[in-house]
């Protein structure tokens, strides 16, 4: 095994080129096995194997910063950087990150999970460099589908302005999870299958390889790639914004690549934008062949599920009600397979649109749909979601339009680590006004709030946990439930226990366990967050001595939040013990066992109680 | 006076050329005179009269929708569709709003205040009408500075590859409320200043001058322009993405402007961007010289200040705060004048950024400065943060990077209404783990705050109102204030008042009308929303029988949530009762009468706390 030899990138220099094709190879392996048990991303870090390995052998970190985008490629770059040992234990509690971390290794300059912060976190760190008078490149790798994320878009304004010394490695994969969508998109597939583009690059790519790596060669080579671009395009767009452009290259030829960033790295310090196109999955046939489906995957313990997931009911749920209303229309921002809008997008494919990664324009997108007399149901991820928060504020909430929102991934995802985890959504919804805000305790409740929140003239959000239901049967009808109605699942008298979505049936079962204790609690299905039950609520509150929240949200503003205010405004001498996340960022890990570390499943939701019940005790 | 006749944009359909003309002229001097009375946005007002003249004159809505952004150029607009009678009410209590209000006007489609959005809601509005199988023209109107904004770009991206017909008017006046900036601003520069496309310009305007307003010749006249331009610039940018780019063309020449959007309206289906050039303040020989002054102004009343803004405060203390730290950089996304970040771009220009209308990129920029070594204090008005929502948890929190964000015009903002009104930020930043959140009485400790955040080592943000500070001296040197330590500004016993940042006077003062009741209330100065003082507040808690929150911030998730949360946390059979605003948005007025109207001022909170306290006696 060459990786072993591999302690830090420093090793890598000393590899010949064959060599270097011999360690991609290896990676390769080990990437597909750790995967396969540890669940992770697959085609997009197959995709970046001797992308990363060129740009360690080129450029000198951690002096020279590589900035990753979104970090879900970096595979390779965490094997060559002194996490070869570790890899095994990849996106498990208390092992290597699945995403860049500082915290980890210093070669990782800059934490990431969301797509498009790259560009911005390089200008940053080039022109942090640049005050202090010191001395390195700054290189950032962004992929074509996050460099339509607005974020990105906006660094690129002004990384040209700017004009400081800054690479820019457009990773173009024709991908961001799906196919990507946008003129940018249609843009970047002109470069590439231009004819004449096609022949110069070929040329260009046989004389590099049959020739040793050099200074010389590539100098000359940069000029005769911008004298031939200059006759085919006359300026390129990122020309305009103020960038030196070149490519597009083959992301796989290793000598190219090296020859390339060699070229650049010592002849130019400006604003450079290399174009390289890889391959998603590649070396790994299905993964190839569809490389959206292998873009992530479970671990080989989540496979084995028979019940349906959140994301199914409420895929399958949308198209029945696309059927039943043809003002329902559908928005995914890049996610169509992680959201469920696929299905809808195969039923209806006029109604359905995926406007990239680009979570502000999806919501105002969504708004001017709505003032137009649309009906749109908005699915973003929980945590992707933040985004999103002044244009749910601004054009969705100040103008009271019928737009459902709906958060997948709310509450603790599995191994995915703090960037990913949906757990201030209760939190950041409430605080607007004219939200609705509900989740589900089952995803058959899923399937009546769906269609209670289309039926609804305003803005309605419904959030739910990644994964699988908890197996109930699903009813063929809708029913609309009461806006702002909860729901007593059992009737006690020793504590109230107020619990919300995903936290209700572990509530119920802590109740069986105190039951058999002798103590007798009341478990509530909050169901609605905003607004809150207040009649039913303060009947409640006025008839237990204790009363418990339970929420898988930071309890800071959350369900915790809103019943402490409540009390007070109804001016009720109680208390409120909150059960739910703390105010920290929570790592990454297997879900069941984090929601057991802070305390939100059945026997820790009793023990919890008993412990509070003794201390009144005393 | 032409514009009595001017009931409806059809009447204008009725006029002729000099007419228009004429009616301009009207308008400008209505515009100066009632924004010289009642305040608001001179500049960007007078630099669109013309352009919305020929807009309506074209187009005919409210069946065509014309989408606006921010709003703030729409007084030409507002007079000519039904609100000339009302328009001496603008910017008041109950009058007309100094933005676009759907509220108010069926031609006001879709409410707006903050910049970039209107792109987004005008391909929604285009899409619905597609899929309703309606027939109308969608026509957005963009400032150049509002182009750069991320959202915009998303949008952008997506309106070339849906390819529905829609219609995006550039206005391009070279500054968003300061000169643009970043490589969209020199590219666009570009454009303007291209010698052949100058003489091409001046050949069709002559052209068209001469000539009957027509189809036919406009028709003609598309075609020499399209055949011009392929000569001049292969493919200019917007092409590159999906749309059909006409101009530059002279946005004060109305019969000009007529002809193109006549020409475009009836030729052509698919998405067109019109690039029209304006002046900023035209008409208004101070404004058309420093349009960044006048871009918005102040009432009459509101100019008779003697004691120094919140703003002019920090501005300056930030300049001996970057002398004393050579680390300390600045960054604006816009907003150079209105954050008071000009006095340190004039002092430190190197240490000076103006990212554009980009907040997203602002924080992640600012991030990648604080992970290279640098203290960047990121200046953004509390509702414009909320873009930066995202960015603050995912790139600066988690990273617990040592960024001071200052948030300006926190709090109830006079005139402006609802979309900038800055009174959600104490509950939004409020969840986020790791944030400092402190909020200052007067000016002396925003001095202090800041000198405070400087040398933290992690996210700090300090949130202040609009308008003058409260007239305290300041000192000359800086004083560090311990993290999470309040301020007993006065001991009594039979009340506790807790209040934060702009109340903690009016509380002051309250306290003093109470005392002249028999009532001796303690107040304290918050002054950190996060981390809370605990130890003090628990102690004063537990003495006191009432206790009372005043913020100026919903009271959602806010200092009542905070303090509602920890009474509960602490097991203290209390309870809080608030003094804040409530669960809505909040209208357009002064400063004063809205604090007024929502219980925020010394009389106010004195008549509160009797009336509670008289409920407790009974």
């Amino acid at each position: 095994m060459l990786l072993q030899k591999i302690e830090s990138p420093k090793d890598l220099k000393k590899l010949s080129i064959e060599e270097l094709k011999k360690l991609s190879s290896e990676i390769r392996e080990i990437i597909i096995n750790t995967v396969e048990n540890n669940g992770g991303h697959l085609a997009s870090n197959l995709g970046t194997v001797e992308l990363t390995l060129a740009l360690h052998y080129v450029f000198d970190a951690p002096k020279d910063k590589i900035i990753w985008d979104v970090g879900h490629q970096a595979y390779t770059h965490k094997l060559i950087t002194g996490r070869a040992k570790d890899f095994h234990t990849l996106r498990q509690y208390g092992g290597i990150s699945g995403y860049i971390a500082p915290w980890e290794s210093e070669y990782d300059h800059f934490a990431v999970g969301h797509a498009g912060t790259s560009l911005s976190a390089a200008l940053g760190f080039a022109k942090a460099r640049d005050l202090k008078g010191e001395k390195y490149k700054v290189v950032a790798v962004i992929g074509d589908g996050a460099l339509t994320s607005g974020m990105a878009l906006e660094a690129l304004n002004q990384i040209g302005y700017l004009n400081t010394d800054l690479i820019v490695i457009l990773n173009d994969n024709e991908h961001s999870i799906s196919p990507n969508v946008g003129a940018m998109a249609l843009y970047l597939a002109k470069l590439r299958k231009h004819p004449l583009y096609r022949f110069f690059k070929q040329t260009t790519q046989n004389l590099l390889k049959n020739s040793s790596i050099g200074k010389g060669l590539l100098a000359f080579d940069l000029k005769l790639e911008r004298s031939l671009k200059s006759l085919l395009l006359e300026n390129p767009m990122f020309e305009y914004l103020g960038f030196k452009y070149f490519g597009p290259f083959d992301g796989h030829d290793i000598p190219l690549l090296i020859s390339v960033f060699k070229g650049i790295k010592d002849n130019l310090s400006c604003p450079v934008l290399i174009h390289v196109t890889t391959k998603k999955g590649i070396g790994h046939k299905d993964a190839e062949a569809t490389p959206s489906k292998f873009h992530s995957i479970g671990s080989k313990s989540e496979k084995e599920k028979k019940v349906p997931t959140y994301t199914e009911v409420f895929g399958k749920a949308l198209v029945e009600l696309g059927g039943m209303y043809p003002e329902v229309v559908a928005i995914t921002a890049a996610m169509p397979e992680g959201t469920g809008l696929s299905y809808f997008a195969q039923r209806f494919p006029e109604r359905f649109f995926d406007v990239g990664i680009a979570e502000q324009h999806a919501v105002t997108f969504a708004a001017g749909l709505a003032k137009n007399g649309l009906k749109p149901v908005v699915a973003i991820y929980s945590t992707f979601l933040q985004r999103s928060f002044d244009q749910i504020i601004h054009d969705v909430c100040l103008q009271k339009l019928p737009i459902t929102f709906v958060l997948d991934r709310a509450g603790i995802v599995s191994d995915d680590g703090p960037t990913h985890q949906g757990i201030f959504d209760l939190s950041y919804l409430r605080l607007i006004p004219n939200m609705v805000i509900a989740a589900p305790k089952d995803e058959s409740e899923l399937r009546d709030l769906l269609y209670t929140a289309i039926n609804y003239p305003g803005p309605f959000a419904i959030r739910y946990p990644k994964g699988k239901g908890v197996g109930v049967e699903l009813k063929n009808r809708f029913e609309k439930i009461e806006i702002g109605k909860s729901e007593i699942v059992k009737q006690g008298r020793d504590v109230l226990i107020l619990a919300i979505g995903s936290m209700v049936y572990p509530a119920v079962e802590a109740g069986n366990i105190l039951r058999s204790e002798g103590i007798y609690p009341t478990v509530v299905n909050v169901r609605f967050l905003k607004p809150l039950d207040i009649l039913t609520l303060e009947e409640l509150i006025l008839s237990h001595n204790t009363i418990i929240t339970v929420e898988e949200n930071v309890i800071t503003g959350g369900l915790f939040g809103a019943i402490a205010e409540l009390i007070n405004i109804l001016k009720i001498n109680k208390k409120v013990i909150p059960i739910g996340l703390p105010d920290k960022f929570i790592e990454q890990g297997n879900v069941q066992l984090l929601r057991d570390i802070y305390g939100l499943n059945e026997y820790k939701i009793a023990e919890k109680i008993i412990s509070v019940l003794e201390d009144i005790k005393v």
